[in-house]
């Protein structure tokens, strides 16, 4: 079936558990049939990682349409990122540091402009052109899942920074660090991610083992459970507080399996954001959850290249 | 005498303890003699304070050369600032709150532009423009004294925020808030300020009264003085190195009369940005001393209408 003509960008999102590629539209559409996934995990080594990138990559490439225009490929990564030396060195890749991502892509896909960006650039970048901070002068977008990330949006730009990592959220510190321990004691990641939130209620003395079982106990009223989401939420809520103050924010979008783990998730990291904040300048922030399905970061990296 | 024609601007600074006006040069020099201040203070009311902001801009447009040519008036305010009601409600001048200050400036030196920023947006400005943060991408400004104030420059260009507060360090959150205690406790103001400083100092103690007399107690080695500096240079670390992970900071400049307290002050801040940063892109931020005198906050007034 021919398609009329369109411009179109592969994207590529590469993640601590999967990589993917897609075709997407300029109106930030995945296209049907077009994405391609493969498999990362902390004990994959840099060569497999590369050939995984290169292999979906070349998929999604042969998957273009007749009347596709390919404008380039976007490339999201978790971080941190180098994009001066067009790398990367995604933390839950450890194996792979220093992933030559750019020129991997350039040889799979040649003759297409390659741009990188940290994957919480383009979740923001998703989130302001599509999502749940549309017109929004000074955004972040986060990320609540194993990890925690984020992206920003400053006078309606991304903001990347010379490294490209600015927006890393889940590094800002909430709490002093307690002597001797690594540098991501009492970092948001460190309080609030799913993970660290399970951690902290079987070490309360619950029994559940994942952010699911987590979930159902919350929604059952157990009270570990029910101070474990608490905890996760005032403190997203409290980093959120110190953004705002800092960017005059209008907008704090929330995406994350784990931003899921109650019903009330959001309402509470409002709350907190409300209490948190010496000024109301920056409570007037809205706290909104993910304008997007789960296709922002490809929709995000795809909006590197696209007109 | 007569001067070469020249563009010129009012700048005009409003902080707790006195409010100053002055003729600035598109060079960035303050004109000699034409620097005029009445003092403000918390029992200050609005009316007087908006009598002593007329006042200095009177004197002031009444300094201006046969041959300057007026862009406007810039006018730097303590915060919060509202820039969308032209009105400014400093902290430290409780019974001001609301001053409509780019009407009072407007009526003072009519037919000319007025700019109203906040102080800290303004000494970004100038430390971007002629002091330590030229030619930085990505910038931090702070003033440690008796409040602790900023402003941020992100891809070379100021940052506001719709209702002009972004840049307000001060009031993140570095520490969680005690149960029941006001939302400034544990930010980086309640916890690093000269004035929080020295009552920590006298709370271990230590018999001296202000931050000068901290500041002989540290030179001459008093062990809760060097406990008290290195604890107030270590909370200004930790706040810069999260906006440093937030921003990819590529300087972070430090102006403000307490971090003259000890001659390493600013060495203490760096070591602690380097322990408190996660990342290393965080870690390469420069760390410097103001490359103002004291004229920072009217130079950057000023930056707000010239050309």
């Amino acid at each position: 079936m021919s398609t009329p003509d369109r411009t179109v960008a592969i994207a590529i999102d590469l993640g601590g558990t999967k990589v993917e590629a897609a075709v997407v539209t300029a109106d930030g559409l995945v296209v049907e049939g077009s994405v391609f996934r493969a498999p990362t995990g902390s004990s994959t080594t840099r060569d497999e990682i590369a050939e995984a990138v290169r292999s979906v990559a070349v998929s999604a490439h042969a998957a273009l349409g007749e009347g596709d225009r390919l404008a380039g490929v976007g490339i999201g990564s978790a971080g941190p990122v180098d994009l001066a030396a067009g790398s990367v060195s995604p933390l839950n890749l450890p194996r792979a540091a220093g992933l030559p991502i750019v020129s991997i892509v350039s040889e799979a896909v040649p003759a297409a402009p390659v741009r990188l960006a940290l994957d919480g650039t383009c979740i923001a970048l998703a989130e302001h052109a599509f999502g749940a901070a549309r017109g929004a002068r000074n955004a972040l977008a986060m990320v609540v899942s194993t990890g925690i990330g984020g992206g920003l949006i400053v006078d309606g730009m991304p903001v990347t920074g010379v490294s490209g990592n600015a927006g890393h959220i889940g590094q800002t510190r909430l709490r002093s660090r307690t002597e001797g321990s690594p540098a991501t004691d009492g970092t948001l990641e460190d309080i609030a991610s799913g993970p660290r939130t399970v951690a902290w209620a079987q070490a309360q003395g619950w029994s559940g083992g994942t952010g699911e079982d987590l979930a159902v106990s919350y929604a059952a009223g157990d009270d570990i459970a029910v101070a474990a989401v608490r905890r996760s939420a005032g403190a997203v809520g409290e980093a959120i507080a110190s953004v705002s103050t800092l960017l005059d924010l209008d907008v704090a979008v929330i995406a994350g399996g784990f931003a899921a783990v109650g019903a009330d998730y959001i309402d509470l990291v409002r709350a907190s954001v409300r209490e948190s904040a010496v000024y109301p300048y920056a409570r007037r922030v809205e706290v909104v959850p993910t304008g997007l399905d789960g296709r922002g970061p490809l929709v995000g990296a795809a909006s590197l290249v696209l007109p």
